[in-house]
């Protein structure tokens, strides 16, 4: 269809390429690889490690890029500081997911954590990157990490209440096993679990290809009784769109100005000025979740 | 070397996609198309607009994708917006480049403009959105905006001192033909242009995969007798890495809260509040311009 550069389209040969269609908006996303590292069937899901040739190693679940070596800090900083930051004493926090441990490094950044408990469901991915992505579990040693293998709703349930200030729900999309993080009844236990002054980050999707699963999760955080709920966007550059989100819920105000430590922390993407700046959403986006809000 | 969907892969069929590569990162996106509407060789490049599935029409020059019908507004916004917006009375503005007209569209948005004159040098890709993206064109018939089809170097050397309080260069990436957009030579005639109050905007590439190209156009404006620099950062999903940005330039301060009509302006995308997020850059990003700038 694209009639230019014949040269390139005559070189390109797509069993080189991790390509990802997303078919609901006709778009296709492509790294080209140099090898394939690790090609595994878990009990759970379709895992693989590639290493491509200009974003380093990458990992796939089920035909979906989770993570590049090279712009994942994004992702993982966001989903973690706002959370953390906006809280007065993290001390106990809770994973859910996240099993490449790239939260775990981020959330074990604070001194102010005492205690960290990563409930990933299925422990080959993170026995995989604990092989092929050192850098994230650089951490995983740390005392005050504590790595759990099981389901998180299962967990989040068994909970005592007000046992954890943050709560981080590293998810894939809400789609087969993880759609059951993403509803009322889970948000409920998490509510529960929280009282009412920590805060919940989740991973929210797309703001652009997304929007309604978006506003689907706000719908469902709120529904659950959390009465503060707040989203912030960045850059994502290898999701779907080059755009994501992460959404903040708690009992208590979430959307602050970031709280204690935001200064000395060691991060490449997060500040508290990227904090605040995160909140503000284009115009189009904060029309249809207010509108949804209305409605729901 | 996914081995995952096979059933994708096999329908896969990549005459039918869009497909731009992004050689120097090994990444590739594509749209789904539908259609090929025009196929032009111009006297200046290789012109098409394709009928996709999901985002609508797209135009394309030379194999990158200019825009598309569905995510434009966010580039063209934040292109114009923050620049008049920083203006106390922008009343006449000057567009290099921007063809499309999507530009030309949002600075006559404002109010207290009186005369835009926008400098295209290939009249084809005027006259091509005019016939299949006639939104971007619905103000071309403005009786302040005036259409220039020559070389806008030529254009901005000829204008006279302090002819224009704004100056959007809306050019094409810094190679071939639009490379001389780029340099100090062609900035020191639009900082003569502007005098010192005036203000220049410039797309200023992604912040992710061209962070070197970003700093050098913020080195060659320094350079060019400009003291104030600015860059803004957006998503832009449909260019490489989905992750755009736009650097403000001028004698006087440009990255101060927006002045004098940010609010009553009809935009998706922009916002004052998004105006003043956009500046906020990420850690990496502002260490890395940080160090440019004290080296050069």
């Amino acid at each position: 269809m694209k009639a230019l550069d014949p040269a390139w389209r005559a070189r390109f040969d797509p069993s080189q390429w991790f390509l990802e269609p997303c078919e609901e908006v006709g778009a296709l996303f492509g790294l080209e690889c140099v090898e394939m590292l690790l090609d595994e069937r878990t009990p759970w899901q379709h895992l693989q490690i590639l290493e491509t040739r200009h974003f380093g190693r990458v990992m796939v679940l089920d035909g979906f890029l989770m993570l590049t070596q090279r712009d994942h800090f994004i992702y993982h900083e966001m989903l973690v500081h706002p959370a953390l930051c906006s809280q007065r004493a993290p001390r106990r926090v809770l994973i859910i997911g996240g099993g490449d441990c790239g939260c775990l490094r981020e959330v074990l950044r604070h001194d102010l954590v005492e205690h960290v408990v990563q409930v990933e469901l299925d422990e080959r991915v993170t026995r995989a990157a604990e092989r092929f992505f050192p850098e994230l579990c650089e951490a995983n040693d740390d005392p005050r990490a504590e790595l759990v293998f099981a389901d998180g709703i299962g967990f989040v349930a068994a909970a005592a209440a007000g046992a954890f200030e943050v709560i981080i729900i590293d998810s894939t999309d809400p789609i087969g096993q993880a759609a059951r993080l993403f509803d009322r009844a889970f948000y409920r236990q998490c509510r529960r679990v929280l009282g009412d002054t920590g805060v919940l980050a989740v991973q929210s999707e797309s703001p652009m290809i997304h929007l309604e699963v978006l506003a689907g999760i706000r719908g469902e955080l709120a529904a659950a009784g959390f009465p503060h709920v707040a989203t912030l966007q960045f850059p994502q550059p290898t999701y779907p769109s080059g755009w994501w989100s992460a959404t903040l819920a708690g009992g208590s105000a979430v959307a602050a100005v970031p709280g204690h430590a935001a200064g000395p922390l060691e991060t490449r993407y997060y500040s508290r000025q990227v904090h605040q700046a995160a909140l503000a959403l284009p115009r189009f986006v904060s029309e249809a979740l207010e509108n949804s809000a209305g409605s729901g």
